[in-house]
């Protein structure tokens, strides 16, 4: 088990869900790091990437690490950039976009009932 | 609630925990914000600031942001610079130390059982 990792070695993965384009992620700790309560990943969209439109019973914690984006939360919208934080509550539809030229990377921690 | 605010904007609170050196902690995100499960907090150390050297029965999940530090994990120091990400499991003694001459800053995910 390794506690401590550069998260550019953890393997990026594409995201296939339905409704994603240009989206990969990195668990960069979860279940497999001994954690037990709530895991910690890293989605990296290219231009013009976007995460589904979708909503499900568990909350998002976001952080912005790089890069421009929108995320709308239920009827809003609202641009996200470095050190932007976002708390997307559970039962909520939203959905990621990267209106930059840049990737568009944060980090999005879930309980791990979301995950695996 | 704020959904969405930026981390600069979120009042940086002194830790007066005894063994603490020049350390703040800004709460991003945490039950005042909605969230019900974590927290997601901000710390920057000056400096020559530490956390203190201590045990609790909840866990840490750490990203680096910027600056160099090094974290003790039960008998293992582990040096951190940004995009260093480090799981603290619960009940094992840790302290985190800057080394380097600027802020040393990382996010810092708990358990809202282990916050407030």
């Amino acid at each position: 088990m390794m506690v401590v990792k550069k998260a550019s070695e953890v393997t990026k993965q594409d995201v296939k869900e339905e409704g994603a384009r240009g989206v990969t992620v990195q668990w960069l700790i979860d279940s497999e790091t001994g954690a037990e309560n709530f895991a910690m990943r890293k989605f990296t969209l290219e231009r013009g990437g976007y995460t589904p439109l979708h909503a499900h019973d568990w909350e998002h914690e976001v952080y912005v690490l790089s890069g421009k984006g929108i995320v709308t939360i239920g009827d809003n919208d609202f641009t996200l950039e470095e050190e932007k934080v976002a708390y997307v509550p559970p039962n909520i539809s939203h959905q990621f976009r990267n209106i930059g030229n840049e990737d568009f990377i944060f980090l999005c921690i879930i309980p791990l009932k979301g995950g695996k």
